[in-house]
């Protein structure tokens, strides 16, 4: 007997980026939960209407996605995994458009935020962010967009009967998206020998010097510090809660570096401890 | 014989926050260059069109305006003075307008992110990306906008004759946007005594502990850390730019700081040195 496929909630339609991600983690044969916001994915995940959650983190290109953080740093979720999608961006039209009938051009805004050279080139294209790639290519065939073309995968637009005008629009070729699963446990502990990364979130107190002290918690044990994201605390203008990536080994001085880090922070919470997406260094393939 | 108004560029059109802010620095008897996009405010001003730029870089609930760190990075201009200003969230309307006809509301996206919670309240409501606060209230009174209503400052809604539905729409009373003036030459160094900020850019060699090694140039000489912001750097996936801003005192120990930080970074670049926005303290007033 087999077992159910297990339920994965995305952001987004089916021929997305985060579908993508979801397949390289769990496989092709999962039921997807789309879900037009990304706070949907964390409420389907923490009800348990899913099993996991797909998180799109940072982009090569644009950089963080902020609301992911902050829900990161809201939700009781553990993150379980890390995934890294290539991302392709084509433009996507109906079959009878050809580039000259195309004014606006709709996508997410991160996708928009990575094609910012090919806007410079084509003056005359407008931008219109819209809630999904894929997603925008199913109303783009249904006609239920204002837009003539689309940004999105070239997988979307085989998915919906589409077609592609044009390929490689990202501003870079090494563009890149990191994804994190969310889970309601913590994942099992990575094997003993084996790379570990480990995301925490913290406040600081105030004064001069409390982020080095910090940080030194990591350095001083030779772990490698591989992001530092920084997010407004509401409320409190100029205060920040700061989300760290650590990389380490699972056997190695990882729980006396978090144990010092707890020690100079404030509010901290370890995310979650996780194989790393590239099996350790904290570069992109 | 009185001297030609200073020419000034913001992103957006009269009566937006970045007008605001504009006036605060210079005073009301400016001439507003309205740039729609925020790079043509670093054009504006490399070229000599205006003679300062006026850039919102980080608003205290939704974070950093990402595009104008990028900006900064890329273009050769100097940061020669901060200042903050509260943000007040009014929902506009034309005067026919009641809030049941409301189904759409446009904002710059900024906007839109500090007022998440309104949204939230109102599920029915669609929030529409737009360039500006105040050029949308201008384009909603042209009936030029595809919404019933705009999220923007009370200002905008007297200058345009437009009627305000409701008020404090921010999700925070404490809501302060911080802006940067650019110019083509250096600030004048702030006075011996009084306090200065510093934001410089650089990059790190790779490894363990780079970056808390640069910091310590800050922090071994008890300078404080107002913020750090990382940005990526395109065509290297996980590598980063930082962003860095100091506050010290004018004849403090800051030019040691730095050519230590510098010898710690590669890339390095002083952006500015200027008076901060609230004299000294590095919390908002």
């Amino acid at each position: 007997m087999s077992h159910p496929p297990i339920t994965v909630a995305i952001q987004g339609e089916v021929g997305s980026f985060s579908h993508a991600a979801a397949v390289l983690l769990h496989g092709s044969s999962i039921r997807l939960v789309p879900c037009p916001e990304f706070d949907e994915i964390f409420h389907a995940v923490a009800s348990g209407e899913a099993e996991r959650g797909i998180v799109p983190i940072e982009n090569s290109l644009a950089g963080p996605v902020h609301e992911n953080y902050d829900l990161l740093g809201v939700h009781a979720l553990h993150v379980v995994a890390e995934m890294q999608v290539r991302i392709r961006h084509c433009l996507i039209a109906r079959p009878d458009t050809v580039l000259a009938d195309v004014r606006r051009v709709a996508s997410h805004p991160m996708a928009l935020a990575q094609c910012r050279r090919f806007f410079a080139a084509h003056p005359t294209l407008e931008a219109v962010p819209s809630y999904d790639t894929a997603g925008s290519v199913r109303d783009l065939m249904a006609r239920h967009l204002p837009a003539e073309a689309v940004i999105g995968p070239a997988r979307a637009a085989e998915l919906y009967g589409a077609a592609v005008l044009e390929r490689d629009l990202e501003d870079h070729a090494d563009n890149f998206t990191r994804f994190l699963a969310v889970a309601r446990e913590e994942a099992p502990a990575p094997e003993r020998g084996t790379a570990a990364k480990i995301s925490v979130v913290f406040t600081l107190p105030q004064g001069p010097g409390t982020l080095h002290r910090a940080l030194g918690a990591i350095a001083t044990r030779g772990l490698d510090l591989t992001l530092i994201e920084s997010r407004p605390v509401a409320g409190r203008p100029w205060e920040y809660v700061f989300y760290v990536d650590v990389l380490g080994s699972a056997n190695g001085p990882v729980s006396e570096a978090l144990a010092s880090l707890k020690g100079c922070a404030r509010d901290f919470r370890v995310l979650g401890v996780y194989s790393p997406a590239d099996g350790g260094t904290s570069r992109a393939p």
